[in-house]
């Protein structure tokens, strides 16, 4: 019954560019075409593109086709590009994600073939996962076109799809070989999806930079009016921000007690599965920090007037910081988003870990939530929105 | 059109126990339990079990049980272990797979909480593969219960399913938690399964450690006889090589040019395919094996000498070297198991990269094959046999 043991250790090193530009398919940017990396001839690569992006920029796929040709010497574009419905619902169930299996194998993809993916956090999720798995992971290179997939969602290293009821059940950290983040694809998004961005903004802010916090308080009602330079400097703060937190963590795939940015985010996937989706991640993160701001200020955590600053830049920017969906009891009375709290520990890993502002600008973990307060700062938010 | 860049840049550091035990479920043995972190309680684990496994030994269930419940401390048996039918057919299709994300949403599986998974290869694939989705990973502790797994599958970093009619063509990188090999369970396999796993010890040896390749072809006749002893020191040499070699080859999750242990995997995978998985793995790569000696002897790599000591000591283990689906050709008159290098080509990343030995006990990767030779090698191979 004695015990030998051979202890396995390893470092796995990670490395990839995120890019900033604009124009990514005129042909003389050489952005997209100097991060297909050749050893031997061109390289064979397929895009997954985002149906909403098509129908906003109906001349896309042509661009694509020329830049292509273009640079055949490097690029082998193995098929016209697959539109794919974006948004939320794609990562709803496994067709998706078996159809693009299927797609790389009928197309011979190899390991160091290229799958661009272009659109929107949810098809960068969905088309992400699909090419992780393949040979156990092809390159990824994501161009995502709203303000939350570049600054956020976009930039990082992991993937999600929604299953037994909870968004992001299953996944897989799937470092991507390149993103580029071209500002262009801003300016056609919709106002819903240009706003829900600047949510992820205000997180970083609130509990790791105070001045960029004041930036976004400055800029909001110049952000919602849709202000293209500004929003090209929140998207690049807040994506390096994003990125220097994974790699300073010490802990990027989240092994052991990660601490993920994920402020506001309890209630935001609670709210998002609440809605069928319908209210949009960014809309949703904004509010849950509206909430996590008054529970912060009603713990003492932050001072009444940073928590007003917080309700007031976000609503500024066009941002929700209430919704009736707040107001579900189950039958004992319990309001039905504290479920959130659940499955927020759940997936963290058994032991709850809630990101606070303390004070603003700064940060705290704590391991348990006062649910009595939480029905409070709700109820001191319902009373706010419904006395503007 | 000016870019701005950010060099995304980190490491994951990955370390796992291979432990090497007998009688795990016995109450005394604390291996498994002590492979088991405890913060705070008893550990939520569900245990997946090899139905072969069960049937060969009808305690087991019984053994877990009591096991859990002398350890309560520590294990917290959320269910009664789960049997799945193992063999390569449970890595074919999603549903498998599906069911066990299910299972372990509705048992509130934490990424702290872990999965036990007591098996052969496939079985262990396709439970980790699970495992390594929900949540992004939980833990996977890994109790292989072939010869095959235990030396080689099971204690890698590795997962992968069959889809588009490729073996593993999609797959996560996965390190577990914890591998225990218990030899106990290699006394109930079948001679198949207990032959099977000499293949891949004979695999590194040949390419890696001539004095480990003679004393396998001095205990051939003794191992094919079932030999435990012997059979432990295999396991456990062949083990620790195998993860020397995923630590030490710099690329342990394939990312570049990986040079992956898979003297003989070319035609074994194709094998595999091409007989609907009744030829076994290990059978599969015995038979590769020979291909890629005889071709490595004609080719001048090693010796004819050692070319017949390869050939008889796979013989004398009990393992084949030769089956007539080498015979099976298109219309035009090419041997169907060629086409195994193309698939071969496509996971490896589009270069070609075949180990050979050069000489016996060391190796050389050749980035192509002549189709021709390979014709005579299956000749010769047919004589060989035939003559016997």
């Amino acid at each position: 019954m004695s015990t030998d043991m051979h202890l396995q250790k390893f470092a796995v090193n990670y490395e990839y560019p995120v890019k900033f530009t604009r124009g990514i398919f005129e042909t003389a940017n050489t952005t997209l075409v100097d991060s297909i990396k050749s050893s031997n001839g061109p390289m064979r690569v397929v895009f997954y593109v985002d149906s909403g992006v098509v129908e906003a920029r109906p001349r896309l796929l042509d661009r694509i086709a020329s830049y292509c040709e273009a640079h055949r010497d490097r690029i082998n574009l193995v098929r016209t590009p697959v539109i794919v419905a974006g948004g939320e619902n794609c990562k709803n169930g496994w067709d998706g994600v078996r159809r693009i299996i299927t797609e790389l194998g009928e197309l011979k993809l190899c390991r160091q073939s290229y799958v661009v993916a272009l659109g929107g956090g949810s098809l960068l999720d969905m088309v992400g996962f699909a090419a992780s798995l393949v040979h156990r992971g092809v390159r990824l290179i994501r161009l995502p076109t709203t303000v939350l997939a570049q600054n956020d969602a976009g930039v990082g290293v992991k993937n999600g799809m929604n299953e037994h009821g909870v968004k992001n059940f299953v996944g897989t950290f799937a470092p991507p070989w390149a993103v580029i983040n071209d500002s262009e694809f801003l300016e056609s998004l919709e106002d819903r999806d240009w706003r829900g961005g600047i949510a992820e903004a205000f997180k970083v802010a609130i509990i790791k930079d105070e001045p960029f916090f004041e930036f976004l308080c400055d800029s909001a009602s110049e952000l919602k009016g849709r202000n293209i330079a500004l929003m090209e400097e929140l998207v690049k703060k807040c994506a390096v921000m994003h990125l220097q937190h994974i790699a300073t963590s010490g802990d990027p795939f989240e092994c052991g007690s990660a601490r993920p940015l994920d402020f506001g985010h309890w209630a935001a996937h609670k709210l998002e599965v609440m809605s069928g989706f319908s209210i949009g991640h960014g809309q949703a993160v904004s509010i849950g920090m509206a909430i996590d701001s008054c529970y912060a200020w009603k713990k003492g955590l932050i001072t009444e007037d940073h928590c007003m600053a917080i309700l007031k830049g976000l609503a500024e920017s066009g941002l929700p910081i209430w919704d009736e969906l707040l107001e579900r009891r189950d039958r004992k009375g319990t309001m039905e988003v504290l479920s959130g709290i659940e499955d927020f520990r759940e997936h963290l890993g058994g032991k709850l870990c809630v990101t606070l502002p303390n004070p603003l600008g700064q940060k705290i973990e704590v391991h348990e939530m006062d649910i009595d307060l939480i029905d409070e700062c709700v109820a001191f938010l319902s009373d706010y929105v419904g006395g503007e």
